[in-house]
């Protein structure tokens, strides 16, 4: 693999790797659209992020000609894919995803780590922003050398935009990230997406007052591998303890996940960095546990085949819906079985067949 | 309606409707092939159970043509239904459903309603039996002439079976019946489809020791509008108590429904019939609430809704994967995936494609 990176120096030999005109040279080349799967391929894989950037902007490209020059990138880099630790962050908005991310990832850095961040948020299609688009939240990662921040994709489906964030994590473990986090925020059914292409997913919350699972949607709790209770300092502390017990009750009600890890619940303050080396340690506790008794390995397995079905489930749907006879016929359809009118059964077969018309 | 019963009844004037020997020739005559939509629809909504069960069959028919007798009858139906209270009552194996059943069941005949039970067991089309196939668990309930008793239609997927139900209750309530309690079984993905077609959920459970949640199927507390803990009698009353207290606190944390009903908890003894008349006024509280907060309309609106696309969503995947090219390639391509050979993207476009050829 650095043979070609050896054979790229030796064609501009004069010019010194570390210098900025190398490294402009280099992004300008990338920028060319002749440029080759296999030269960006060996970028990567050379840890090289312009290379990086380019290959996801590959994956997210809608054109066909650079879908398939990303399918073929995505599958060079697959046998250098899958050494990393994926992280799922979930949380409303407020509850301070981009500053726990920030002091998670500059802790990971200092431990020698590189770190890559991606983001899955269907919703930053519509407002045309981003949640990692305000890039300034994350300041001092964003500055590092080791960190590797992208915005979420744009995209119509979260499936689409779930595919793209997917292939672009093996790009970023072929690029030699060990740590790869993907933020999401409640919205949807991001998280239950998210979820399935992470091997540990971390429920963001707030201390509150009173019952402290109402307000998180349904279903994300199961999900959990552990539940962090940021902004506990200060005047909050003392509520943010109370909060955590409460949780531990609750979660201890809850049937033993497949993983056979009982979730956990911790306290940090993203802020000041107080408890988030006691986050990384339990999340490599759970490394420890889940790879032992075979899970870790497996959920991959089955996470890969999950997303094999889902996809084209996804795509028989789009087709589907998207007909142009369905799409004149299904609101009516729709209205006359909400009115009980005919019986969905009835208007689900008629609008099948319409389907199959030529 | 009744025209046509009158016009029945003037063609065998000498055989009083009382006895035996006119409901066999009414039977007989339902029996015959050739018996049309219209004589079983009429039969129907005049509360006859002859008809009743031979529309039932009819709607269970795989054969094509009585398909679409059965699309017929239950659309002539469709302005008659409506005017039900569904109740979904799920638990696992050995909480004593059947017993609670006809404990409710035989409560409610005595206040005058009609009774129907239906069931949703996809795994009964294995061991060719069925949750109610052993009808002798529910013999006085049997007995009554105010019950009408089925057991689990049989079908390859969860849908069909889902939908063959689903019919009935339409059959069901044009034929008079009051109250539609359709049961299942705590098996695979049973629960979300008779959720999906009823207005009250009921998790009928034991008294255990320890941690109560533990063991319920993840997600279908959720589900639940009420959680009734059986077999509180003798011993077992205690414990049963302890167990209610601590479900309370449970259900308590969960985030509120978008009925805005809270679950409540219950205890009763179904074979000492003590408890019966609680769940049945929860159950009367519960309609009233929901009818007056828009809640109940809405439901059934959004439920036939549902069950339109998902009609369409299971037929789409059906003729996909009953495809034969698809059947010969799918486990090489989910075997490629699962080694990380192809990416699950990559491995399902090839399959779409595949199953566009003609």
């Amino acid at each position: 693999m650095s043979k070609d990176q050896t054979k790229h120096k030796s064609q501009s030999p004069k010019v010194p790797s570390s210098t900025t005109g190398y490294a402009i040279d280099r992004f300008k080349r990338l920028q060319q659209k002749e440029v080759s799967v296999k030269v960006i391929f060996d970028e990567i894989i050379n840890k090289d992020t312009a290379a990086l950037s380019k290959g996801i902007t590959l994956i997210e490209s809608t054109k066909q000609k650079h879908s398939k020059k990303a399918q073929q990138l995505v599958e060079m880099c697959l046998p250098y894919a899958n050494n990393s630790i994926r992280i799922g962050i979930t949380g409303v908005p407020g509850v301070g995803k981009s500053t726990f991310i920030e002091a998670l990832g500059n802790l990971l850095i200092q431990k020698g780590k590189k770190v890559a961040v991606l983001a899955v948020d269907p919703s930053s299609t519509i407002s045309h922003g981003s949640i990692l688009g305000d890039k300034t939240r994350m300041e001092s990662l964003v500055r590092s050398s080791e960190a590797f921040i992208r915005p979420s994709p744009s995209g119509k489906s979260l499936g689409g935009v779930a595919q793209k964030t997917r292939e672009s994590i093996i790009l970023c473990e072929a690029a030699g990230y060990d740590v790869i986090i993907i933020e999401t925020v409640g919205v949807g059914q991001s998280e239950t997406a998210v979820h399935s292409m992470v091997d540990f997913f971390l429920l963001l919350k707030l201390a509150g007052a009173g019952d402290e699972l109402q307000g998180i949607k349904r279903g994300i709790i199961e999900m959990a591998d552990a539940l962090v209770i940021n902004k506990a300092d200060g005047d909050n502390l003392l509520r943010a303890r109370k909060a955590k017990n409460q949780f531990r009750k609750a979660l201890h009600l809850y049937p033993l996940a497949q993983s056979t890890w009982s979730p956990e619940v911790l306290t940090c303050s993203a802020l000041e960095g107080s408890g988030i080396e006691d986050i990384w340690e339990l999340i490599l506790k759970y490394q420890e546990v889940t790879s032992k008794n075979g899970f870790f390995e497996e959920n991959r397995i089955q996470q890969n085949k999950f997303w094999l079905l889902q996809t084209i489930e996804e795509q028989l749907k789009s087709s589907f819906y998207n007909n142009p006879k369905i799409k004149d016929e299904l609101n009516s359809q729709i209205q006359g079985v909400q009115q009980n009118k005919i019986t969905p059964f009835a208007a689900a077969h008629y609008l099948l067949e319409l389907s199959k018309e030529k």
